[in-house]
Formats: C-alpha cells, structure tokens, sequence
C-alpha cells in the first residue's frame, strides 16, 4: 500500500473524531555547541504519524481529511551543501497533499486551529506567536488542543497495518543488535565496546536509537547512561537498546546476560523469576485485560519467587499489598510503545491512562506508565526486573519497616545479583498477543548459548 | 598534572584579561520526541574550558581567578534512577573551586558578571533573565560581553598541554575509526556500514562523533548526512568522521577511498592532486604565517594539477584570481579544532578572523573560517578538496562565464570523479608543525593497501 493510503486513511479517521481543523508543526533541530553542529533532527512524533516522512520545518493542516503541506522549497545554495533535495511540489505529492505552499503562508491559515506544542523551544515559540496563545511541551493541553490530543491518542493507541511494518522493522534490527551484543562479550573488556557492537547494528541499517541506550554491570541504576565500568567475569551485562527506524517508529528491547558466559546459581536462580514474571505477564495478555492487572501480576510472581527463595516472608498477595516486591522491582511492567518508546509520553499521562484514572502513589504502583484495558492493535512492553538499589534496600526506614519481611542475611547471598531486566515488545491481537520481538531468546540456557558461542 | 591545576591556571590567565565578573552556564538537554526522551547532553564548550567537566545545569562565576561553583545536589530520588552521583562539594574539590553553592543562589553573584549565551534555549532563556538582558546565542555579544569572548578567543586560540593531551586521544580514536572504515569496505553493502563500522570504534572508546559524520558515495554533496546509497565498484567512498573526547575535545579526518580498493587512473590522479595540496599546505604551515595564504596555496596547487591536466586552461596565479579552484574546491582549507569542530563558531567570526578583518564576499575566499596569523599551539584543519558539484557545474551563467576556462569535454573524462577529500589535524608548532592525525595514512597506494588487506 502506498504511504499516501495510510496517510489519508489516518487523517479521516481524525476528521470523524474532531470538527476543527488542526496545524501540526514538524520542528527545527537543536544546536550542539555552535549553530551549524546540531543534534540529528527528529521530528514530532504526531507529525510524522499524519506525513510519514521526517520533515524539517514544516507544518501540516489539517481539516475534513483534507491535508495541507507548508514547507519552503530548498535554498538555491542548497544543492550544493545537502544534495538534491525534493521540491515542495514532490513531497506533496509523495504525501498525498491536496494543497503545498510555503511556510510564511501559514500565517493565512489559522484560524480556529488546534495543535500540539512540539518540543524544541524554536518551535514551540512560533506556534504560540502564531496562534497567540502559550503552547509549552510540559503544560497540559487545554480547549481543542485537549480534544485534538484525546483524539490523536484515540488512533495512535492501536497501530495500522503501515505502522505495524515498520515496528516489525525496528525489532528486528534491536532483535540483531542484542544477539550481535552478547556475542560480543567474549572479547569486549569494558562496557562501551558492547554498546558500540550493539549501536553498529542499528547505524549500519539506516537506523537511529529511540533512545539512550543503557548497556551497564550496573543493572541496579535504573537509568544507567555510563558506558565506562570494566567487564569482570562474575558480572551480569543488562543491555536496554532498541532502534528507530527512518520514519520514527521504535523497539524496545532488555536482555541480562552473564558476561563468562555462565549465570552463577543466585543469578539464574533470579533470573528464572524475573522470566517466570515475563512469561506469565505474556501468557495474560489479550483485548480486555486490564493493563494494570498485568502489572501486579508480575509483581506477584517475583513476590512468589522470592518467597520460595527465602528472601522474602508471608503470602504473595499480601506481600505485593504492601509493596515489597517493590523493593527489588520499583518501577512499572511497561509501557506503550509506537513512534516514541513511551509512547505519546509528551501528553503527560493523557496517552497512558484511561479517562478517569490518575497514577496511584502508592510506592509499587506510582511508575505503572500504562493503565487501560488492552486491546487489539496496541503494542506495549513487559519488562520485569529484579535490582539491588543501595538507595532502596540501605535506606534505614525501608529496613526498619520490612524488618520481619525480608530475610536480610539470605539476600547478601545473592550479591552477585545487581539489576536484571527481561523486556520484549507484544502486540495485543484479536485473540490473545504477537511478541515482534520474540526472534531473540529469552531462557538463561539459551542465553547462555549465544554467549558461548562466540566465545569458541 | 591534576585536572584543577589546569583549570586554575586557565582562569589565572582569563584574569589578566578582564576586570569584571564572569558567569558561565553549563546548558541542559534537548529534549527528543518527549521530555524525559533526550538527545545527549553536551555542554558549552566554554563552560567546559573552565569547569574540565561535563556538568549538567550548572553555572561557573569567574572573578580575579577565583572559581565559584553553582550547582544543585542530585535529588534524594536521583539515585535509584541514575545512580550515585557526585555531591556539590565532591564537584568542587575535583574542579578546585573555591567555593559552592545551590543554583539557586547565583541570583546574589549577578552584578557586572559577563556571559556567553549556551545554544539550548532552556539555559539562554534563563541567561536573560537573571542578567536582564537578551542573550541569544546567534546575536554578537556586545559590551562586556564582547570584551569577554574575545578574552576566551585570546585563550583558547592556542591549546595547553592538557587540552593537547586530550586532542591526541580524539585524533587517535578517530584515525583507528578510518582505518577500520577502510577495511569495512570489503564486505559492507551500503554506506550506512561504514558509518556504523566509524562510529563503533569511537562509541566503543566511550567518546562521541564531534559532529554527524559524513559517510558517502556522493561527496560531492558536501554536507551529506544521507547513508543509504549502495556502494557500487567503481565508486569512491569519502567519510568525514571526527571523535570527541569525554571533556569535550575534537579530532576531525576526512579520507576518500575506492570501494573497489582501486583507484581508476583519473580518480588517481585526481586524488594526487588533492593530496598535492594538503601535503603543500602542511609543509608551509609555522608560526607567522597567514592561514589565509595556505588557503590560496591550496587553491593554486589544485589549479596547476587541473591545468596539467587540461581541464582547466591558463596560467594557475591567473585562474586562482578568477576563482576558477572553487569551481571543484567551493569550501575554505580548513577551519580551528578544539572543544569544538569549528572551534568557537557560536562567536561568529570572533575567533576565526584577525580583529578588524572580514569575510570576503568571492565565491573562492568567502567560505574560508579562519583569516589569522598562524601561532604555535593552535590547532587547524588542512582539507583540501575536489567536487563535481552539479549545482556549480551545471549552471548555465558560470558555463558560460569559464567557457574558455575550462576543458569541458576533458572533464567528462573525469566522471567518475565525485568528490574527494583530505583532511588532517595540524598543531602549529614553534618550529613549523605537527600533524596529530598522521598515524593514518593518505597516500594513495597505501590507501589502496589498507582496503586491499581487508579483501583478503
């Protein structure tokens, strides 16, 4: 199917859901440390979920189904620093636009026009000087803006046969850069070289990150973005990398794996609970079930194992009440995932939550990024982890309180685990769930093969 | 030497220059598609001049060779998501601050201070503010300000030792990431391999590219940040790859290389040529002489090579005059290297052009960045080039201007010749100079030798 298909199909969708019409602007890039040396341009993520194609400085219009490009024709000088560059005339056609004109004609057509604020601050401005009103990233939308974005999440929560093409595409290349990561194991001596072997396989196919890349003996920091520890052969590797492909869609994809080549038995022993939480949270996935209940499924099944361990005291369900597994699991099952890897993450939680809901503050229930019952098209990520955080198991009220719960003595036996994660990415089908990342194995035997294997 | 005997020794110097206060801002992240969803930090280059390290949303306030530090301590929360981090104190000692305080207690230190707007919008936003006045990174600075940047342009013209050392480990990632570049040649498909293959080894040294490389078959298309054409025999292959160091500091090479490991005889000898002129540059490069003047060596080496070749007809002085090398060498021999690619290019022309002196508006000199007296300590680019620039080459008003100029049935000859380039980094020295990128070679045969060696 051609891509202007797609895109008429997705904009009358929208023209059933709203009656205004509706500008969204495409973004600038950011500068690095002078004007000319700037960031990759990444444009809006809902721009490019109605043009398809990464546009720099432009805006779409939309009304009725009816698509509007405003973009300037390349500069004559151009050619001769950027190459050959499509005229205004082509990415029209190529987009199906039923109208093209320049940038500053915009100003002719705003009227009434809802938008989403676009992150980069150059943006951001110009919308708000041209619709005068203030339109910042971080506010909530309000009025139309706040239907246009109920309406955009309503089509953006379940993906279309276009979208799903290039999801496919983007876990399998992070299927490709995890395998080509533990293999590169056997010979790497510091963390950075395992990013770099995974991070080739994504640059080599055209591809960028969707987003920083956690390749860490550190598992235990959550938000690890330090590539510079050494490689010691007791040590678990966690790799959270997943790629984008050129038209914005992401993967999202975790493995922890032994850097010998070999779990020692406490490792596999986690190991085998945080895969049990994910094997069991997959199993349930399916249109109706309710994505919070999946949350706290997995929340059990770590609380189970860590009971059957000893490291944990009581019954299951009343430990997860009370939020201990959030002591070694703090952070939420997952989230969507689509044309950002928290998807629609710049609406706040207008994406994540159901109407009506708002984030829990209880301690194991807070980071929960999605609360909604699934449904068929969704693609969402499972990603149980197990961690030692010294922030959470040193801290004096934590222990004072869980006193009686942990069993402190038998969980310094198992320091040699310090943060593992199992993430994959699965779709919500009619019938149940598709994992498009299910090609890269997920058992510690089978890890354990690939790592051995380079190693002969 | 300790990292805060430099950093003293830099401010000590800055003091000599100035008698006000001086405040520098860090700058903070960009954000991608979503706010928690950002590009790399990267900070202001001057920033890091004096600060030595990458801090995020911090501020330095410089005064008779006194550092004070402004920075926040991590949030108690901080921890679980990104690990330990350094108290403000720690920071301070590191940096050898003589004082440090909370962000937010720099609104008591304003008074007289100078500044140099950072490129986020975020930080210059804040800059303004605070001082009450509008600092926009690509407006001149004025007053103060201006006596402040060229202060910093007085320092950072010429490099230390330990901005030096730093320099040398960008060089030598970035020559292991050409050669393994060359060497990906035999098997990869695409360019975007290669770049992949570059990149690797920069990521895998834990540093960054110091700008988005340029990885093409088309490198006549001179900022070509395109890597998707397939590598073809008879193509050459020219990449422009840079790293940059943790601290900020900047290595950038150019090499062009055949796909086949072969060179045909006319991109042979057009390479030859190219390389002429580098190596001429290289070799009048010393302290006192005018880079403007490496310029037009460049530029007259490549003209003579074109005359003996006959695509260009008359005496080399008379069509350098004309302007007949930018017809193929449109771009300037090369610019400053330091904290930045372009270094210091977010002052304008402050830093690359003698005071009193302007860009000239010829088509052959008006892309030159640097217009200065050569001084030992200064690091500069040598990059002489050679393109078939449809947009140049094709324009009816030059084809008609040169037609008695240039052989344009010779130059059929050479179609298959796109672009080549050569770049190296040069440190003048007292007695002449250094290349610090000459561990790679750039000869053609032993070009050819190092992508044959792979093949094999």
């Amino acid at each position: 199917m051609h891509i202007s298909t797609t895109l008429r199909h997705r904009r009358q969708r929208l023209a059933e859901l709203i009656d205004f019409p509706v500008i969204l602007w495409s973004g600038s890039s950011n500068s690095r440390n002078f004007p000319a040396n700037t960031f990759p341009f990444r444009p809006s993520s809902h721009f490019l979920y109605f043009a398809g194609i990464p546009l720099q400085n432009a805006a779409i219009r939309l009304e009725s189904g009816k698509l509007q490009l405003f973009i300037d024709d390349p500069h004559p000088n151009s050619a001769l620093w950027h190459g050959e560059t499509p005229t205004r005339e082509e990415i029209a056609a190529k987009i199906g636009a039923d109208d093209a004109r320049a940038i500053a004609e915009l100003e002719h057509y705003l009227e009434n026009a809802a938008t989403i604020p676009v992150q980069d601050a150059a943006t951001w401005t110009q919308q708000s000087q041209l619709l005068d009103r203030w339109l910042l990233p971080q506010q909530p939308p309000q009025g139309n803006d706040l239907e246009l974005a109920k309406a955009i999440v309503s089509l953006r929560l379940t993906h279309d046969a276009a979208a799903l093409l290039e999801l496919r595409k983007a876990a399998s290349v992070s299927v490709e850069a995890h395998k080509i990561g533990i293999a590169a194991t056997a010979t790497a001596k510091r963390e950075a070289e395992i990013r770099a072997a995974m991070e080739a396989v994504i640059i080599g196919h055209n591809m960028t990150t969707a987003y920083t890349s956690i390749v860490t003996v550190h598992g235990e920091v959550l938000h690890n973005n330090h590539y510079h520890h050494s490689l010691q052969p007791g040590d678990l590797l966690l790799a959270d990398v997943g790629a984008e492909t050129e038209t914005g869609w992401a993967a999202d994809i975790t493995r922890t794996w032994p850097v010998s080549g070999k779990f020692s038995s406490t490792q596999r022993d986690i190991y085998d609970i945080v895969l049990a939480a994910h094997d069991a949270c997959i199993e349930k996935i399916a249109p109706g079930v309710e994505y919070g209940d999946i949350h706290l499924l997995a929340a059990t099944v770590i609380a189970e194992g860590l009971v059957d361990l000893g490291i944990l005291q009581g019954k299951p369900e009343d430990l997860v009440k009370m939020d201990l597994h959030a002591l070694f699991f703090p952070h939420g099952i997952g989230h969507l995932l689509g044309l950002d890897v928290h998807d629609m993450e710049d609406l706040g939680d207008l994406a994540g939550y159901e109407e009506g809901r708002k984030r829990s503050d209880r301690f194991g229930l807070s980071y929960l990024r999605l609360n909604r019952p699934l449904r068929p098209g969704m693609l969402v990520t499972i990603e149980p982890g197990f961690y030692q955080v010294p922030g959470i198991l040193n801290d004096p009220k934590i222990r004072d309180q869980y006193q009686y719960l942990v069993n402190w003595e038998r969980l310094e036996q198992f320091a040699d685990v310090r943060g593992i994660r199992i993430e994959d990415d699965v779709l919500v089908t009619e019938t149940g769930s598709e994992v498009l990342t299910a090609a890269l194995p997920n058992q510690a035997s089978a890890i354990e093969e690939l790592a051995m294997q380079a190693k002969i």
